[in-house]
């Protein structure tokens, strides 16, 4: 038995996840992203506590802890480098983890354990896989002969930020046409903004303004809905996505490519469209080729992947 | 002591090779590649025991012969699947090779080939080695500690074929806007052309006049003397090179990536350009930094590399 933990810029959602990879129970406590490491770490900690309580189970039955963490990581010594929204920098949260809940802990990149995570939960068989996530950004984890792909450094897995548009859209890490500035949520929204603007008769401004927002849901929901604008912008949307994945078969080909986030919820009406433009340009035509799947485990992906890492 | 054996369009090159990777000695014969796979099967074969003799060596003395392929093959069974510019579909090149001199062969995909020879030539001490190669097309060859990486088919590393300009020039393979279609030397002779005819004082025109042709020196020779016209197209080019290993920096962070193909010999002045861009440009801030380097076998590398996949 092992804990996993999702730490994230809003939430920190841990559970306690059996061997095999199957989550027993969990729960989450608010980050207060402002707050010092330590209190955040001491935080994390309690609530793990709890959780092994919660469970009747004792400290010494949990073989590990296994804290994903949005940034950079050195896994090897269990200490963050850098987060994005978190103020801790080469801070040693396992041994700070340790002061309040005295179990092996195993620090590991948040996109690297969702891919551990949905990896598993693939049933572990596959020679190789990558995960995408389509959410703020474009995550991805690579599995390759059942361990996570690092590169040398430890910051592999970047595919957000290879170019999908040379000279494009300005991208958060300072290149420009980054895949992740095309086929993010973020950006999907942005597309539906300009598409709203574009076709003010179209019933995505209605449902924006009875929701109170624009959400990557609005196309979606609109094009179910007939309407025109909206199956456009879905259309565009899909193609970036599947182009991008188009690229990492060609330099991957791996067994199983999973889509995941909270717009892979929208099923087949997303990956329909992905699949078609896929048979269409991908390069191996002679091969077996990759399987492209939506990803199973959704928001627990992340805690589930936390603790199989620190298995 | 191996034989590798370097199968193109045009040459059929072999060599013997030592098992630490050194070339002793090498020959070549044209392909002829009208001809039937047999024929050239056969050739390949004499040729290797020529070089045998010539080296005062005897069959019993090679460990093994190594094939590089220009297209798809089976590793595992010494089987042909597909050749892009040869006549060899689902053939049983390691069968038909040994008719004529019986040793253990090897087939494997020429780019990895070059991968594998230009890695041994680095040291072989990399974690983890990229060689992008920029010739006809855009080759890629991935050693991951210590061996080739096909993905689950062994049609893996097409990185030629990601995307740099979603939506842009038509590449061979079928989708638009490939890196292969920016970062070639093919897609270089393009931009030349098109900025020779935008720049009728340029003396790109005189240069090509005189030569004969427009070739991938053309514009870097023309820089080197003033030109600014060939100055432009010597930077763009660089940046779309540049562009592309920073996706593969991005996805992978290997230890090395290595540029070779005959534009390689430009030296710092493909490698300065592409190093500006690449430190501008690469997502990773804090961890250690992949090593962008030049080639060193140059037109060995197929040679020594199918060498070193037989050993």
């Amino acid at each position: 038995m092992y804990i996993g933990i999702d730490l994230g810029g809003t939430n920190i959602a841990a559970g306690l996840v059996s061997d095999a990879g199957e989550l027993l129970v969990k729960n989450s406590v608010p980050t207060l992203r402002e707050r010092c490491a330590e209190e955040i770490v001491r935080d994390m900690a309690e609530l793990s506590g709890r959780l092994i309580a919660e469970y009747g189970a004792k400290p010494e039955d949990i073989k590990g802890v296994g804290v994903g963490c949005p940034g950079m990581v050195d896994y090897a010594t269990g200490k963050v480098v850098h987060l994005t929204n978190i103020k801790m920098d080469d801070f040693d949260l396992a041994g700070e983890f340790r002061k309040t809940l005295d179990i092996p802990v195993y620090v590991e990149n948040d996109a690297n354990c969702a891919a551990l995570g949905e990896y598993v939960a693939a049933g572990e068989g596959a020679d190789s896989f990558m995960l995408v996530t389509l959410g703020t950004g474009v995550g991805c984890g690579i599995v390759l002969g059942g361990k996570l792909f690092r590169g040398f450094n430890g910051a592999a897995s970047e595919a957000g930020h290879m170019t999908l548009v040379y000279g494009g859209e300005q991208c958060n890490c300072g290149k420009k046409g980054c895949w992740e500035a095309y086929a993010s949520v973020t950006a999907l929204i942005r597309q539906t903004k300009e598409a709203m603007e574009a076709h003010p008769e179209s019933s995505m401004n209605a449902d924006a303004a009875e929701r109170g927002k624009v959400s990557g849901r609005t196309a979606f929901e609109c094009a179910r809905a007939g309407d025109r604008a909206a199956a456009e912008v879905v259309e565009r949307y899909a193609e970036y996505v599947a182009d991008g994945i188009v690229s990492l078969e060609n330099i991957f080909q791996p067994e199983i490519i999973s889509v995941g986030g909270g717009i892979s919820r929208e099923g087949e009406y997303l990956l329909n469209p992905v699949m078609e433009y896929i048979n269409k340009n991908r390069f191996n035509k002679y091969m077996d080729k990759t399987k492209i799947v939506t990803a199973k485990l959704h928001n627990d992906a992340g805690i589930i992947g936390a603790a199989m890492a620190a298995r």
